[in-house]
């Protein structure tokens, strides 16, 4: 048996967000465990290479997680399947692959974790939005679609789950986030992107909020954001 | 050659609100055709039976039935796929389920219909939303998550076809709809539900509004009901 | 007594919107009245100059139209009062006026009809929008401010008083309306306004819908118009 | 001179949540000024009674602070002015009561305090706001216009402020205070209600995310709080 009660799970746990959310945890004493397609260079803590839309994958590997390290107190996810594109241009697979990535992904999640933290005694999770969480813009077809169906279950689970003490949360990242690849993709100043450490303090403090106040939506984005 | 760009395509053209979409169109001289995985007891106009979730047969019967009738002046999406139960009782299966009835649906719909259209010089796509399209409450996690992916979806839609001359609107069904299935279902009074017809009329309306003035989200509920 | 309970109200009647709607309500057969700060040239029939913000003047005013016509079957509220400027630039007595001109007018002109018209058996209330109603932007601090005010206020009435009967409806204006004035004051091509007999024909169809489907808020944008 | 720039704003600091934020303010090394109609019994910190409502007197007051302190790095706008009533039992007077207290303060308080701040190199602007901001309930139809217009104001002032480094925050208080004045108005089980030390913890955090990842509007309720 390790550390009781302290892991910090991410679900799309790839550079940029997913390892500043590691990093901020494993600095605050919890037991950082990322889980994802891809292993990054040097991870904070455990990563477990994993397909997080495979039913019996995650549960199995999940389940193994609990037994060993208890329920988790902080449950973070965070896929991300982009795609941009006229609709015209967007194939029935392309809609697949952003609700599978990124709804099917969380709704396996919360049934490996929800129940646990429930008799564990709580915990948070929280799920990472987007613009396109509230907006459905010209081009975001399969991206949006997905993004608020997430939105969806997200205050779903919320409204289930929080009088039996668990605290769900969806944050609305309203920004490039600062990232190797981001920086190569767009032209935009980094200085107006999101830096992704200042993002997981975010997360942080919403997974310490007391129980009388509690946040189940907010927003973030740069300071010089247009929006 | 059939009557010309007259054609009123419904999909999901069951008993109830379908039935009457495509009544309310009749009666205002549009050509009424039905889709949907089960026939009615006497239809109003045409009728296909058809896996409105299945690509290659939507493409093939709306393409034969705009090479016959031309591109449909009003079509509707009005496919339902409830699941009410806590979210540990849903399954994944429940998820797929609904968003393949009204997500993949109208995405395949669009596909087919929204380019000839555009060529054909317009027309008007209205999609049925429900409650569930702006709140995720407790026991519809796999509903809402599907009716704000249509939510979303239509947004995107509106913003990348209504410059092209197609007119996209949502409307919020905020309440029960009259059926002969919805009153075995519920308890509520009747007079409480809000009459298919009635509905259908809004959507008529929608269907007339002049390039001026157009509506993207109207929600519809009885006098009766809270809100 | 005149024509009995068919009297069609609106409150700021100007050239422009209020004009076409008293139009497009006297097409109909109803008894037109407009009420506002200035007489327009050739107005449609009855109008009644008349401070809207003086609580004491509408209640006398409305009360002997009422005494004279019966309650109102339609009401419109469609005030104006726009400031565009930087907070910085923009007084106390600019936040005032916003709000006397489009809230107080609001309160008072509720205050006058919506009990008349539960007990003379319902109508329809419509009160005029815009996209500050949902939007705080740069520059609109003023007028943002008054339009949100307005739409809580809007939404308020209708909870009270749609299950007494009456009929409250709240119409997002998302664009420019085309009249002498904003061709004057705005660049815009006109072709990509909205045009007033346009919004009224909604405002009248809003008027007509049957009591088991009530629209609560509808949004109007021309078809060019970005969203 | 006394503690430069450190100084941390309370407009509306009664007993409850005003007290509470100016403790925590003190707690982190700030300088906790409160404002307000009535002096609290052992308020902390300064405590100046003022009418917030009075252009002059609080440019004059707060004028002399900005002398003294510097611009504040934090400011909370916290006056509230709660009617609840059927629109038919709410005068004129309560809408304009409702307005002076919660709207004309944050115009007046934003004067006085945002160039200051933008010459002062930045800092935050919190503004309370409640169920009512999102939603126009029966018998809150003075309260919710002021409430939505409150909300209108602020996100206009984030929109213009925000680029000029002054962080502009709404946060949605979805429950009820802890407070004695609460205690003796609701039948509810206290450890139902939001503490207002843990709602202060919440303020404090926006004031400190840097600029990269700001919130605008959050909300906050009690695990066991429906919504």
């Amino acid at each position: 048996m390790g550390s009781s009660n302290n892991m910090a799970l991410v679900a799309g746990a790839g550079a940029g967000l997913g390892q500043s959310l590691l990093a901020r945890f494993e600095a605050a004493g919890m037991h950082p465990v990322g889980l994802g397609r891809t292993r990054p260079a040097d991870p904070v803590g455990m990563f477990h290479e994993i397909d997080l839309s495979d039913e019996a994958e995650v549960a199995d590997r999940i389940g193994n997680l609990i037994a060993l390290h208890g329920p988790p107190r902080i449950v973070v996810h965070n896929t991300a399947e982009l795609v941009i594109a006229p609709f015209a241009e967007t194939a029935l697979a392309d809609f697949e692959r952003t609700w599978t990535s990124m709804v099917q992904t969380l709704v396996v999640l919360a049934q490996s974790v929800l129940q646990p933290m429930v008799r564990g005694g709580g915990g948070t999770l929280v799920v990472s939005g987007a613009t396109a969480s509230l907006r459905g813009g010209a081009r975001f077809s399969a991206f949006a679609s997905a993004k608020f169906a997430l939105r969806g279950l997200t205050q779903s689970l919320a409204r289930e789950y929080q009088p039996l003490g668990v605290h769900v949360a969806h944050v609305i990242l309203d920004g490039i986030i600062d990232t190797e690849r981001s920086r190569n993709l767009h032209s935009l100043d980094p200085s107006k992107m999101m830096k992704p450490e200042e993002i997981a303090e975010a997360y942080w403090q919403l997974a310490q909020q007391p129980g009388s106040a509690w946040t189940h939506e907010l927003d973030l984005r740069p300071a010089s954001e247009g929006f």
